[in-house]
């Protein structure tokens, strides 16, 4: 049977379901009016939360994953146990593509990602079985190295 | 046995391979000097290609799929057959989680996306089995919608 | 008296005013509904259009400059007169910080950028004038510099 | 003569000078080698800071600016009395146009923008000289009075 908590504690899931679903309360999302809001678990113990973040170019948005992601990383955070992400819809959402490949830089691939509903209830899969195959820093040699290849 | 050509034949098969590693020499990529090019086949038999155009600003550019699928969509093509990307690298190289968003706006999940490593080997999956539980254009109400889902 | 041609015979005006309202309906815009359409005259004489297309995860979307000019980078093309975006508002909109910024990596600061409003009346300023004091390809120094840099 | 603190004080100015340039430790750059640092003064006078944050799949990284203000939003921040930016070069880097952007959202158009290079020397700009005639929240009717007008 499979391990629908990941290693965390009844306390921690419970934390995290939280914690995500208050976070829907820091998106700007005056254009979708699709709430998302994101909760962290760093490997210290410690807690990051964020929300999506629109702006009238659309593509300039950023999507509450990255923004939680970005605070962790900007402050020194490294190695996550969990990633938890709320909206207002049910089923619940998943991350999109791209923030899927911004956590995929810093995540293991068994890091797992919980998805809540609007009724707290979720779903969970880990990073790699949301992005397989995935194109990481490992896949893309320096510049010099790719220098010479491109010319082969 | 799985069908590795998933219904194209052997000549559609050969063109995107060869479309694939041609549009390479489209690419931009004076930063990374990671070339990558893509090829689309479209279900009116169009072949569509393109290459990576990077940035200064590395978040600004374009990735090879990306630029390939918007000159399609752009061009009033819509239903794909099958989506190739190459790269200089082996082995190959699969989309970044951003296009695999970009793309699963416009394409079945069932599309096969083949990769080629710089030798013209390649391995293929299905877009659904790069995007699982993806978020797509139903995932999302309408504003007017999640207004009102987000004040309850 | 300022130039408001900036160099375009009237034929070319006539006709970079009627491609960028025509690209307008090769826009797919389900989210905004806002249409954007973008025309390009290259050096060499030709035409390049696009439209803005849209993403159910809004960052993941890409502007109708972008697209216009990413196909015309992945078609060869280098060195660009003028590009027109028209939009269905009054006044006319401009592009959007990222596609000042994907421009820059292409056109000369002098190329003329025509903003068409809903009647087809027009602004005009020069890609210099709507990105003073760019950060472009020559603010970049390569990586192997950079890092002796930022140990200094 | 122009003023070239914009109403800072001669303490506050440092400390934006100091902030900025500290956040360049924080800098996740492998790729570009190139670090940023970025330090915001809040109406309320608390400080926030950011580095960029890249991604093995360049367009998907986070600048500097944007990493420090998605941090201020999502911590509920609103009205900014500066921003400054600081690189490892000389003359000082410039926010890209998709950070312009991104700030333009939620800050006043004479905002200023200081841009520190390596010796500490800056120049400073506001956000309306940096992004002139900028497309914002006001440039955007809501996609219910969009669809109407494209049918026009």
């Amino acid at each position: 049977m499979a391990d629908l908590t990941h290693g965390l504690s009844t306390a921690e899931l419970t934390e995290l379901t939280n914690r995500s679903i208050a976070a829907k309360e820091t998106a700007y999302c005056p254009y979708s009016k699709f709430r998302v809001g994101c909760a962290i678990l760093c490997n210290d113990g410690t807690w990051i939360t964020g929300g999506n973040v629109e702006n009238a170019s659309y593509p300039v948005g950023i999507c509450a994953e990255r923004t939680a992601l970005v605070k962790a990383i900007s402050e020194g955070k490294r190695g996550f146990r969990a990633l938890g992400v709320a909206t207002d819809v049910k089923p619940p959402s998943s991350p999109c593509g791209m923030c899927r490949q911004f956590i995929r830089e810093f995540a293991d691939l068994n890091m797992p990602i919980f998805m809540y509903d609007i009724d707290g209830g979720y779903e969970v899969m880990t990073l790699g079985q949301l992005l397989p195959m995935s194109f990481g820093p490992d896949s893309l040699p320096p510049p010099s190295e790719m220098a010479k290849l491109s010319k082969e």
